[in-house]
Order: structure tokens, then sequence, then C-alpha cells
């Protein structure tokens, strides 16, 4: 099984406008909501492609309820462990542009985090998935106090330089996280740090270009068959599920690859964070190129 | 007894950010959440001016439970008549600009809108305001169901001109709302146009120019002594509630429309919509200079 962890969960609301213009009002023209956060994205697609998954999350007050309510709705195996604060809503609006506002989210105390730990190890995952940002109050080793056996660590920043001492299977900075935490501009130099700190393997996200995997057997880069434009929210999601079911199936990196970025173009292709266009997936990932580096 | 009634009411949710670009990812610096809706924005002010009043709005769902804490916890007394739809959230981005997002929400019923217009009599109000959109599935004749005695209507487009047939004592259209109505661009002939349809005085908010009242007894222009910078969200509301205090009172037109330019001023000085600067508000009553017009 495949267990995804989203410390930092939240409500993710989607509003369509005509065109967001700072300084004026907007009727919003629809409202959507669905349990989101970047592990809980990712549970959604490995069950639109029937794998067994199960989300675990973290969730509180009234949002919260919401939040467990469409996760329910969905049919999406979850582990819910209550907080005393209010789960966090993000809101996507969408228009001529797609424009995020993230709320910080609640503290998580160190018994919460505690429990949270208990529940994943509960689970005993095949692939583990790390998912986020860390929420406040959170301790400083983070998501290493969580990682072992086959994962996927799937963050920023401190969080992702404190959960490399775990060392994980694979992380799956994009390239501006990767310049962020090692100052260097070229990926494959970057990637190569990253797996010198103690990532196995590196998995860079670039965007229209595509992806690049630095991994112990050989270096990697797939490009996808055709730009799309779309909501890119969870096209990183979708890849990461794409890894751990290869990681699952012990696939090779061009393989797994391959299919990463076939999925995350079929994210683009979704509504929502989470959705994945199932037959352009199928299309797709016959027309990847994957090329050695 | 003033009384104000929200058929739309909101959640009012305030998120702070830097800076707000469209295309972009934030962070949300602060979240803020009050119950809202034009109505409650002026039964707010109101309470904070030690007026007694009763705020009569519709709530449903997980946000209508948040909504009434919040009045709870404001002590702003209330009558909530529950509905089977979610109550809607406004989102208010404050940045270097100040970006509005303002959910629809949710149909009323017949039956719905019948146990409103029985809530709203039931209180025999001295003053009745009624303010704001009207929510989808009310009927046609809207308002003109609720007004009765001493009234203000604040609304604006249909809802307006259908409210005008029960000859509401104060209509309070700002420039836009009054142009669009009536298709005129002089705001005093327009007033007049509205007058002429059933409302019985004209109070049309300018912005920074001030109001202008165009009533039985005579017209007036009253400015503000000062253009002030901040959140304009709630001015209108506050004006609202210094028109109903003034007909409670009996006040002259002179005198109401000199504390409506002074408590609206207040309001842009408030930090959320219901907020007013009452130390500024009597010292701002003594500067607004008001000219019969």
């Amino acid at each position: 099984m495949i267990v995804t962890v989203t410390p930092n969960a939240a409500l993710d609301v989607t509003y369509t406008v005509d065109s967001l213009k700072p300084g004026e009002t907007h009727r919003v023209r629809s409202v959507r909501q669905r349990a989101g956060g970047k592990g809980v994205n990712v549970a959604r697609v490995l069950h639109t492609l029937g794998v067994d998954v199960r989300a675990i999350a973290t969730i509180g007050g009234r949002t919260g309820h919401a939040f467990s309510d469409d996760l329910a709705a969905a049919g999406i195996p979850a582990k819910l462990v209550p907080i005393a604060g209010e789960t966090r809503r993000t809101t996507t609006v969408l228009g001529d542009t797609t424009t995020l506002l993230n709320e910080p989210g609640p503290e998580v105390t160190e018994a919460e985090w505690a429990t949270l730990g208990r529940t994943v190890h509960g689970q005993a995952p095949d692939v583990l998935v790390c998912s986020g940002s860390l929420p406040p109050g959170c301790p400083q080793e983070g998501y290493a106090s969580l990682l072992s056996g086959l994962s996927i660590l799937d963050t920023s920043g401190d969080a992702l330089l404190a959960g490399l001492k775990a060392k994980p299977t694979v992380v799956k900075p994009n390239l501006d996280e990767l310049r962020e935490v090692t100052g260097l501009a070229d990926a494959e130099s970057a990637a190569t740090e990253l797996r010198k700190a103690g990532a196995v393997t590196v998995v860079v996200s670039l965007g229209k270009d595509g992806m690049l995997a630095v991994s112990p057997s050989g270096t990697w880069h797939a490009t996808p068959s055709t730009v799309l434009t779309g909501n890119p929210t969870g096209a990183g999601d979708a890849a990461v599920a794409a890894i751990a079911l290869g990681l699952l199936r012990r696939d090779s990196w061009p393989c797994i690859l391959r299919d990463a970025v076939a999925l995350s173009a079929a994210a683009v292709r979704g509504a929502l964070a989470g959705d994945v266009d199932l037959p352009y997936f199928r299309r797709e990932r016959d027309l990847v190129s994957v090329h050695p580096s």
C-alpha cells in the first residue's frame, strides 16, 4: 500500500472569475471545494488510477469537517489525525490567470505530531509519500522523524533540508525549490548536491521542459509531447503519484520518469488539483521522450 | 429599535498579502473572519455606537455556524433564519490594493423567504434597514414585501428598482449604482428620477466627494474635511447606520448627512467592514461641510 502524509492539509477552494483585477470587486461565478494539500492530491490521483492508497492528514475545526466529508464522498481511504487548530483553506482564483492564496495553517502541537507519527508507522506502508509544507509548531527534525523504507519527500526550504537526513528514496523539488536550497543554477549540479546531502534519487520538475531524474543508476531527462495550457496546480502532485507507483512496482527510472511526465500533463488538463485526464495520460505516456543525460 | 435585514449574509474573510499579483502564488500573512453582509455591518456600527439594534439574516451550513458564533461573540443581538443552503463567504484581499471576491450565495426558497418576512415584521422595528443583494430564488418583488414604516433600502440594480414600489423612506445608491438604474450621468437629476419612482429621499454616496441628499425638504451636499486612504469596504454601511439613527431621532437632513459623511470616513479608518474609529467620528462630524445644493 502507498501511504501519503499531509501534515499541513487544506480545504482547497476554487473560485472562477472573469478576470482577476487587483483593486476591484469580483463576482465569483462558481465555487468548488475539496480536500486538498499536496499529499491528498497524490492520494486522489492514485485512487483514480485504482491503486491501493491511504491518505493521512491532520484536521481540525469546521473546515476539518468539510475536509473529512469530501474525502469520504470521494471514497479515498484516509486516517485523519484530529488537531486543536482549524484546518486551513487555500484558494485558487481561476480567470485569465491562475492565482493562489494560501493560508498559513494552524499550529500542530508536539503531542499531535507524535500521534501523526504513530499513525504513519501503524500503516506499515510499502511506499511512503510525505508532501507539502510543515505546519507551525512541529519539531525541528520534521519529516525526518516520519520517513523510513521506500519514501518520497516533496517539500521545500528548511523542511526539505531537514528531511534529507532520513535519506529519502526520492525528493522532487521544482527548479525554483532546488535553486533555493542549493544556491546552484544548473539543475543537474544542484540535484547532485541534494544526493550528496542524503537523497538517493532527485527528480526535478522543470515545468514545460518536463523532468530530470538523477539516480544512482544514471541521469535521464523526459519531455512531454506538447506544451499544455491549463491549471498547473496539482501537476507536481500527479508526478509524485507516478513516482510512488513506480517505486511500488520496482520500475526502471526511464519508465517512472515517462509516466511522471505524462501524468503531470494529464493533471494540467484536470479541472482541479488532484484531477487527471486518464485517457490523455494513456496516450501521452507513449509519446513522452526520455533521453539519458 | 433599529432592525437590519441581510437576506444574502456572508462570512467576511480578510486576507492580508504583501501584494496581490494575478498568476502568482501568495502566502496569506493573516486571516480574519467575521459575520458580514451589508446589513450586518450596519448593525455592527450601530452596536458600537450603543444603539439598540437587531440584525436579521439568513444562515445555513458550517459557514452559517461560524457566522452565528461571531455575532454572538461580538454581542450583536440577532434573529437568524435558518436556510438549507450554505452561507456564502466574501473574501477581501488587502495588500497594496483592496480586492474583493464575492461568492454568489445560496438559494433562498419561497418558504424561507416567508419566514424571513415574518421574522422582520415580528420585530416591529422603529426603523427598518434592508441591505445588500437578494439571494437567488427569492420572489420577484424582493425587498418590497419586507419594507414598511421608516425604512432604508441599500441595494442596487433590479432589487433596487423592485423595492421602490414599497416607497422606502431612504434609498442610498452610490454614483455607479444610481447611473446604472437611471441611465443618467448627473447625480441630482438621477436622484430626482428615483424619487419619482417611489423613494421619499435619495442619498447618493459620492466616494471622496462626500454625499448628496435629495429630500422632500431640500437638497444638500456634504463633504468630508480630508480625503482618507484606507479600507473603503463598509464605508457605505456606516453611512446607512448614521442615516438609520438620524431617522430614529427625527434629525434634520443636514444633520443626518453630516453624521453620515463623518461615520463613513471613520469606517475607512476601521480595519474591517463594520469597524469605525469612534474618536475620529466625533472630531470629523464637526468638520464636515454641508451646503444646500
